[in-house]
Parts: C-alpha cells; sequence; structure tokens
C-alpha cells in the first residue's frame, strides 16, 4: 500500500486511492466492453455507465479534498484482474450472444466490487465525522447498485436465453 | 480463458473454474486472517467462514459432476489481487484495530465478487435445465450473503469504533 497504515484516516485514504485507481481503469475500459456488446440495450448500459463513471471520479476527488489530500490513484489488482478477464471474454467467445452473457458477467463483478468498497468507505467516513463525503459517496453506491440490477434485468430479459439458443 | 469459449455450457464452464480456484485460494486464506484478527468474533467468523468455504468447495465439484466434467481450476486474478491486498493489510497496519476493519473490508470484497459468481452461475445452470446444480450453488450464494451480513454487522457493532477511537 506504500504507507504503513496507523489511522482510519489512514485506512481510509488507502482505500479510496484503490477505488479511484478502479473508477479510472472503469472508465478506460467501458468503451471496448459498448463496442464488443452486441445487443443495443447491454451496449447503451456500457455507454450511461462510462458517463456516470466519469462523474464518479469527480465525486472521489471533491472527497480526497474534503480529506485534505490531492488525489492519487493505488494500483488495484483485483480490479485489473476483473478487467482482464472481460477482455479474455471479449477475445475468446465465438458467438456474439455468448459474449453478451459473459460480458454481463464480469460488469456485475466489478459493480459488486465497487459496491463492497463504497459501502466500506460510507461506514468510514461517517464514523471520521466527514458527513458530506459520505453523502457523495453514497450517490456513487447506488449508481452502482442501480447499473447491477439493469445488468441483471437485461441478462434475465433477453440475452441469456438468446446465447443458450 | 484456456479455451475457445463457443456456447453457454463453455461459458459456464470457464466461470466455474474460476470460482473453483477462487475459493480454493480463499480456503488457504483464511486461517492467516483468523489469526490476525483482534476482535474474538472476527476470529470466529473467519474460522466459520473457513469451514462452510470447505463445503462450498465439494459442491463445486458436484456441479462439475453433473455437468459431465473434471473438477479443475483456473487461475482467477481478481482474487488472487483481493488476497495480496488483504495480506497486505495485515503487514502493513500497525494498530490492531484498524488491521481488524481492515480485514473486514477484505473480508467483504471477496464476499462481494463470489455473490455476483455465483449470482451468475444460479442463472446460467436454470438456463441450461441443471436444477440441481443451481440448487446447490444457491445454497452456497445464501452462504456468501450471510458472511457479507454478519461482516457489516461486526464492523458497524463494535470494530469500527474501536479502530476510530
Amino acid at each position: 500500500m506504500g504507507m504503513p497504515v496507523k489511522s482510519m484516516k489512514d485506512l481510509f485514504l488507502v482505500t479510496l486511492r484503490d477505488i479511484y485507481y478502479a473508477e479510472k481503469q472503469i472508465y478506460k475500459s467501458l468503451p471496448k466492453m459498448a463496442r464488443n456488446a452486441t445487443s443495443p440495450e447491454l451496449k447503451q448500459a456500457f455507454e450511461k455507465h462510462r458517463e456516470e463513471t466519469d462523474k464518479q471520479i469527480d465525486r472521489i476527488e471533491s472527497v480526497f479534498e474534503q480529506f485534505g489530500a490531492s488525489p492519487r490513484a493505488l494500483r488495484c489488482e483485483a480490479i485489473d484482474g476483473m478487467l482482464a478477464e472481460a477482455k479474455e471474454i471479449m477475445d475468446e467467445t465465438v458467438d456474439e450472444d455468448v459474449c453478451d452473457a459473459g460480458l454481463i458477467a464480469s460488469g456485475q463483478t466489478v459493480e459488486h466490487y465497487e459496491i463492497a468498497r463504497y459501502g466500506t468507505l460510507i461506514a468510514w467516513a461517517e464514523l471520521l465525522g466527514k458527513k458530506e463525503s459520505s453523502a457523495l459517496l453514497r450517490e456513487t453506491l447506488e449508481e452502482e447498485k442501480r447499473t447491477d440490477r439493469l445488468l441483471s434485468e437485461l441478462a434475465m430479459g433477453q440475452i441469456n436465453e438468446k446465447a443458450a439458443a
């Protein structure tokens, strides 16, 4: 983590750097995922989530500021692994509809990682008396949960059935 | 993924191999997490989850069998990243209570990864007409959700406050 963690504030900042890195990598990966999606609804979901991600990055930068720290990204191997897996699915899945199902699955691992991270950060921000930060992070958490639900709906709606046909 | 993915069954098996690898790594990592936890409740939660993980591995092996495939693990970089991060927290966090808070946070990223994976596998097993498999995977999903909730309760109950004191 590049520094000894001595306090909850340190742990909060290390975790914020982790999700800052993650969001930036997600932002970079979403265009390829949108391009490789066959279902127009899935394509649109990835495009919309990219716009949200852009705002989520801004919110993280505001939280850094509220903590009197400069925005700094800390490499998160977990998200790198999830995005590498999404890339493998795009590269190795022959059938378009099966690829869509796989992209949704990868997208949902990413959303769940973020849901866990933001849930933690919100609890810690409150504990540290940073109400403004926790409110900002909560906006993002709600977006991540909505995206996860939307991906489930797309899968159950049509994509999985097409993929299994 | 080591093979071209041509069908939903292929995609299901690749994803099953991913979570099979993940569960085995989690099983190996939990003793160190339990040893490093200071709160007796957290220690116990990790120990209990290790026993559950052992049964979850057996269930995955049964699902492989139901699909006529041999159990095979496929390296999952996402889980390796999450477990490496848990290790870093144990190595670099000076304060015991802050370490507990960090271990809970890492544990919750792992649980959320599993929740996403099992949710997907259940939907795909049903789609592929494998009711028995989906029922087995659902048992595991419920355990992962319970573990995630328990970790939240431990954090909110006492651990976070101690860590921030």
